[in-house]
C-alpha cells in the first residue's frame, strides 16, 4: 500500500496500523503517522529525525554555525538511530526510516524494566525519545564496545509532541529525573576555546570513539564532527561491501580524515599508514574469497519476534541465519541469532576482480 | 553540426572536412570520417582506437586472454593517444575522441622532419600509425618524463586501411625499416612464465613506469596492466581536481594498487604508507587555497596554431593563458604557451570544505 504523491507507505505492526514517510514532504522522511481509533486520519506524528551537517574544518563550521554563542558537546555514539514513543497504551519503537522495527520495540519493554520509562511516559504522554542504540542489533556493526549481551539504549533528545527539541539542561534534566540512560556530555565551548575543543577530539580520537555532536543550547542549531579512527575503520570494513555501497562513502569520509588530521594537527606519517593500510586490509584478495557479508547478533524474546525481524531485513538485503540458540541474557532466557547480510553486488564484483575477468575502465 | 541519430558529429580543419564518430555505433567512438573530393559522402574512415581491457589480477587474466599462446610485452606509456595519417596530401593526426588536433598536426610536421614519416605514408599511403604523445602537451601533465623540450611521439600500432593492426613483428619490421619512433618491446611471454613477467612489472614499478601492453602476436588480443607508483600518482593528482573526475577514477586506482601489492609480493606497509600519503598529500587543505587548476606547457610554430587549439580547448574546459614567449626548441623558433585548466567543481568544492560550509551528506 503505497501513497506515492505523498511518499506515504502504509504499514502494519502487530495489529496498529501507521504510515510512514519514505521521503521530505510537508513531514521530513521517517515521520510516523499513527491514527484515531476509528483509523480515519493521522492522529499524531512522531516526526522524523531530523540530518544533522557536518563540516570539514571544525573551528571555521563552528564560527559559521554558532558565531560567538556557547554551545553544548556530546558523544557521538557509532549505532542506529530510534525514536521510542508511547502510543494507545503500548511503548513502540521507531527506525531512522519510520519503520516501527519489533526488535527495538521488544528491546524498548526490556529498557522500561530496566529504567523507568514508564514513569516518563506517564507524565509526558505526548514526547518521545531520540536516542542510539548500542550492542547487539541487526542495523549497525559493531566495533569495540563494551556493554553486556544485547541492545542499549542512550538518549540525545527529548522530543516535544510537536516535533521541536527540548532545550539541551531541560533534556538532561528530565533524564536525570527519570533515571534514563543518555549520551555523554562533554561540556559547554564556544569558538574561542578552540584548543580545548581539539583536546577534546585528539582524546575521543585516541580512544578510538565515533565524534562529537554540537548543539546550541536550545537545541535548535546543530553539527556533528567524527574522529578520523573512525572514518579509517568505516572505510576499511566498508570496502568489504563497497560496492552495495554509495560511491561517497569512501570519498567522504578519506577527505574528512585528511582534514581532520590537518587541523588538530595529528601525525601525517602515522595517518597515512592508517589510511593507506585501512584499503589494504579492507579490500578483499584471498583466492578463497567467499563473497560479501556482514553479519549479526540479535537477542530476541521468541522465534516469532525473529521472523517479524527477518521479514523486514528481508525486503531490503538478502539475509541468512546462521545460528540460533536459547541464551541467558540481562536476566531472562532469549533467542540469540547469529545471521549474515550478504551483498551479492559487491559479492560478484569481487568475484571477477580477483579470478582476473578482464573489464573496460 | 550534428547528427545525433548516428552519433556523429561534422567538423572542420583548415579547410578539410570530417565527421568524428561521437559514440560507438557501426564505427567505434572516435572513428575520423574522411570525405571524397566532392564531398558527397564519406571516402574513408580511420577507426577509432579500439578500448583496451584490464585485469586486477595479472596472472588469472594473462590465462583467461591468451591461454596457454604466447603474447608481446610492451612498455604502456602515460602520455594521449593519437593516430597519424595521410589525407589529400598532408599529414594530419586525430585524437582518441576523433578530433583533428591543431597541435598534434603541427607536431606530426615536425616529426615528419625527424623521422620518415613521408617515406612511409608514400608507401602505404591507406595505413596509419596509432601511438602515445610524451612531453610538452595540451592534454597529458607529464610526470617525471626525459625528454627534449616539445612533443615526441611513439608508435604501437600500425593500422591497416581497414582498421586491423597489423601482426606485432610485421609493424616492428616497418617501423625499424622506416626508422620511426616506438614504445619499448619488453619480450615475448606466456602464460607459464609468470615469474619473469613479475619481475618485469617489479622494475618498471621501480622505476615510476606506467605499465605493460600485451599483446597477442598477431595483435589481435591485447590487455594492459598498470604499475601502483603510476596509480598512486594518479590518486595524489587527481584529487586536486577530483570532483570533475568520475568517482570510479579513484576506486578503481586504490583497487589495483591493493590487488597488485598483494599479487606482486610488495611490501604492504611500505605501500600503505604511500597510497594513505596520496590522499594525504593530494588533498588541499591550505586557507590559501587558490582554486583547482592544472598546468601545461606546450610548444607551437604560431599564435594561429594557439588560437585553433584554445577554441578546442575550451569546448570542454575553462583555460587561463599564463605566459607566452618565443623560444628556441627542436632546431626552430616555437611559441611556448604555458595555460591552466581550471577546474571549476573541484575549486567550489574543496573552497567550500576548506570554509567550514556545512553540508549534508
Amino acid at each position: 500500500m503505497l501513497d506515492q504523491d505523498q511518499g506515504i507507505e502504509h504499514n502494519e505492526y502487530n495489529g496498529l496500523v501507521y504510515s510512514r514517510q519514505r521521503k521530505d514532504s510537508s513531514f521530513p522522511r521517517g515521520t510516523v503517522h499513527l491514527y484515531n481509533e476509528d483509523q480515519s486520519r493521522p492522529g499524531r506524528s512522531i516526526t522524523g529525525f531530523p540530518h544533522i551537517k557536518r563540516t570539514y574544518h571544525l573551528h571555521a563550521g563552528i564560527k559559521r554555525l554558532f558565531k560567538n554563542d556557547s554551545f553544548k558537546a556530546e558523544e557521538k555514539l557509532d549505532g542506529y538511530n530510534l525514536r521510542v514513543f508511547s502510543h494507545a497504551g503500548r511503548l513502540l519503537a521507531a527506525t531512522r526510516g519510520g519503520f516501527i522495527c519489533p526488535f527495538s520495540t521488544e528491546w524498548a519493554g526490556i529498557w522500561a524494566e530496566e529504567y523507568d520509562l514508564d514513569g516518563f511516559f506517564r507524565d509526558y504522554p505526548g514526547h518521545y525519545l531520540c536516542g542510539e542504540v548500542l550492542g547487539d542489533n541487526p542495523y549497525n556493526r559493531q566495533r569495540g564496545v563494551d556493554l553486556s549481551p544485547g541492545a542499549h539504549f542512550f538518549v540525545f533528545e527529548v522530543c516535544k509532541p510537536d516535533g521541536t527539541f527540548l532545550p539541551v539542561s531541560t533534556k538532561e534534566e528530565l533524564l536525570r529525573e527519570y533515571g534514563l540512560p543518555a549520551v555523554k556530555e562533554l561540556g559547554t565551548f564556544n569558538a574561542l576555546q578552540g584548543e580545548e575543543l581539539y583536546a577534546l577530539l585528539r582524546d575521543l580520537n585516541s580512544r578510538g570513539k565515533e565524534g562529537v555532536v554540537l548543539k546550541s543550547p536550545d537545541s535548535s542549531r546543530r553539527m556533528k564532527f567524527v574522529t578520523p579512527e573512525c572514518d579509517i575503520q568505516d572505510i576499511k570494513d566498508g570496502l568489504e561491501v563497497g560496492f552495495d555501497l554509495d560511491m561517497g562513502f569512501f570519498q567522504s569520509r578519506y577527505m574528512r580524515v585528511v582534514y581532520f588530521v590537518q587541523e588538530l594537527g595529528l601525525d601525517k606519517d602515522e595517518y597515512s599508514r592508517k589510511l593507506g593500510r585501512a584499503f589494504m586490509d579492507g579490500i578483499p584478495v584471498s583466492e578463497n574469497y567467499q563473497g560479501a557479508r556482514e553479519e549479526y547478533t540479535v537477542y530476541l524474546s521468541s522465534r516469532n519476534t525473529w521472523q517479524s525481524l527477518l521479514s523486514m531485513l528481508i525486503s531490503q538485503i538478502k539475509i541468512r541465519t546462521l545460528e540460533t540458540s536459547w541464551q541467558h541474557v540481562r536476566g531472562r532466557e532469549m533467542l540469540k541469532v547469529r545471521f549474515a547480510r550478504i551483498y551479492t553486488r559487491s559479492g560478484k564484483r569481487y568475484q571477477r576482480m580477483i579470478k582476473g575477468v578482464l573489464h573496460q575502465d
